[in-house]
């Protein structure tokens, strides 16, 4: 189908800034957790840049956080990958592996507390110096479908929770 | 705090592509569902360019997806709003409101099913014509958080489940 896909369409492009930088204990992929829920006991900062600072008034109140930002290591996008957590190739968009068209990660975080413009966090699985894009408050009522079916992550091949070294790139390393 | 805000995080910037376009019912802010939970009645499709549609492989076996996207009608972005959901202002990463400074959208959909490069989905929330960023599958081990406290959410003061006209703009009206 190629219903909707003009020239203009295919030149939209969109320009997006850093609001502020992750800070975590992981400076290289291998071995970093691959998601949040690997990731309990690693303890980070979400460090706003000022003009942001006024943003996050009543995000104190909330358990979770999701943190969208830019997977700035991330290899060139894939079509088809072999995930962690399995052997066997799928669709990328059927997968939350980093070499994506677009390099968003998204982390559902725990908020442990917030001094300044300057959050703590657990459960990051994003490597040091990660640009920030977005904070949105977790919401079960929006977020949470905890019987929702997950195709081949629900026959489960591979056990991994840490990254190896498949999507290595040289800035990576 | 200013740790951290060189003049190289300052500038960075970050370009992303469309990789599809959203198909809705919805073609202004008045009206449409703020999230997916009240729009499970509307259906969409969301329609990829053909340079994407092998990332789509094994989507199929997923109940729900995330859907990134671009809020294209929002406007500018503010520190603080007065959400949809209640009557007093709140620092705008503590709300799901659309003016956001990266005016990214994040919106988890049912997966109604696939036709060539075509998804069809229930429970748009966004406007017809929304360019999409990223697809990923929602797994309820990475996402979901049933008991997550909610803040302000969880002391809800205004029960709307559709937009109003407070963050119209011009190209939104």
């Amino acid at each position: 189908m190629e219903l909707g896909e003009t020239k203009m369409h295919k030149e939209m492009t969109f320009e997006f800034q850093a609001m502020g930088v992750i800070h975590t204990p992981h400076d290289k992929c291998e071995g970093t957790p691959i998601q949040p829920v690997y990731a309990q006991e690693h303890v980070g900062t979400v460090a706003l840049f000022t003009k942001y600072a006024d943003g996050i008034q009543d995000l104190d109140g909330f358990d979770r956080i999701w943190l969208v930002y830019f997977l700035h290591c991330a290899p060139p996008g894939k079509m088809r990958v072999v995930p962690f957590r399995d052997n066997r190739e799928h669709g990328i968009f059927a997968t939350r592996s980093p070499c994506r068209p677009n390099p968003i990660g998204l982390s559902c975080v725990r908020l442990l507390g917030i001094e300044g413009q300057t959050l703590r966090v657990s459960g990051v699985d994003m490597l040091e110096g990660t640009p920030l894009l977005d904070i949105k408050p977790y919401v079960p009522e929006f977020d949470s479908y905890p019987d929702a079916m997950a195709g081949w992550f629900d026959q489960l091949r591979v056990n991994r929770t840490h990254a190896d070294s498949r999507f290595n790139t040289e800035k990576s390393k």
